[in-house]
């Protein structure tokens, strides 16, 4: 996804450090301090125009939230729905997830979500895709063992590559949809921009995961 | 699937237990006799009426092949095709793939496939799943650690479950495709009964997948 240019985009992250953390390596280890009270704390890498976290956030009070986004001006489309809200459980990260272990300190995560990631459908590019073992292995040293990671896409390629990918890393499977949208699964689900439009043309897919535990069987 | 009584069934397997086998036990660990020559060795738990094992044998004269089916009926017809072709790399066997530990010695086969496996779509119903657990253990045992299953169906939620399971049971995921058929590998692919009639109706899903090797990470 690439936006058009919004000029108004960094002034306005730069007039809003409150909800706006633009480096990130500030907070490794302190991110509870960011917020009203602390709480268990899951992170959105590639949040996009930020409809998912945001209202996550809403809907649980009883956690923290960071959505977090490469782009300046997705980023700013998130802040200005937080703007709106101003919900003390979200902060807002212009960074890249592939920096997640500079940013946070071991198990100080409680969950991740990659929502809709971008496919890089090339092999050449594969290193590039958020469940990429570079990528898993980031998630493993920051988030807690107890933690899972959900993963939707509506992108086919993506997400065989994904399956195959996080199994082979090791990581067990809590439950795989196939086409989320007909499952009895939806009435906690959120939906993203890109599940919006996408849920309309085919199947979402997705698949809850964890890394193995010292009492599953290796 | 139930196939309606054709009486013809029974009294043609007894008349050629040169192809059918109805107990095998009596060959565990001598598989390789039943054959024109020793050669590796693979099995398909759940034939039906057998055109996926009949045409792999034909098109694979290197490998031997055992198409294994509970049902007398289905297993008459899966006859009715090798009479036609007499391929001395294929043997049939009329029983239970539930007790495939009782049939086969360790070690003695070097792929498994599993086509179109009946769904059992509750609950209380997964144990005869042929992904359960259990199916999955015994897979392990005859099959060489070097082997992989193939499964393909054309059920969503068989197939959901299926990853979750053989995911769970500590099995690698060589390669999963969730439309089959708009995929690039489909020229060696070959169809099976369930599969010339479902593909039209909606994706085939494919898992290829081992048993963790000494070499893999834990
Ligand atoms: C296809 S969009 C989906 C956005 C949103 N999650 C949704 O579902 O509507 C993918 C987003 O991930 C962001 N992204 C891609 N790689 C990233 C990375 N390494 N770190 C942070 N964000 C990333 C992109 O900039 C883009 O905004
Ligand atoms: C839905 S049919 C599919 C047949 C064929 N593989 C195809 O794709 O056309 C499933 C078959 O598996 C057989 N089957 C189910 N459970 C079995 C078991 N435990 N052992 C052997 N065969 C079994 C059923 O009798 C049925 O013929």
């Amino acid at each position: 996804m690439r936006l058009r240019n919004r000029p108004w985009a960094k002034p306005l992250i730069e007039e809003n450090p409150q909800y706006v953390v633009t480096e990130p390596q500030q907070f490794k280890g302190k991110w509870q301090t960011r917020f009203e009270k602390p709480a268990p704390l899951f992170v959105e890498v590639g949040m996009g125009k930020g409809q998912f976290i945001v209202e996550m956030a809403a809907r649980h009070p009883e956690n923290n939230y960071i959505g977090m986004e490469l782009q300046t001006v997705a980023t700013g489309m998130a802040l200005k729905k937080q703007l709106e809200r101003k919900l003390t459980n979200l902060q807002l990260v212009r960074a890249d997830g592939s920096g997640l272990t500079e940013y946070f300190e071991e198990d100080e995560v409680d969950g991740i979500y990659l929502n809709f990631s971008d496919p890089w459908p090339k092999k050449r590019q594969a290193k590039r895709r958020l469940t990429y073992p570079t990528f898993l292995k980031q998630y493993q040293i920051v988030m807690k063992n107890s933690g899972n990671i959900e993963f939707k896409t509506d992108n086919r390629g993506l997400f065989e590559y994904s399956l195959t990918s996080m199994n082979n890393f090791g990581m067990r499977f809590d439950q795989v949809w196939l086409d989320l949208h007909q499952s009895e699964d939806l009435e906690d689900n959120v939906m993203t921009e890109y599940e919006e439009k996408f849920s309309k043309k085919g199947p979402i897919y997705k698949l809850k995961a964890h890394f193995q535990r010292e009492e599953e069987n290796k």
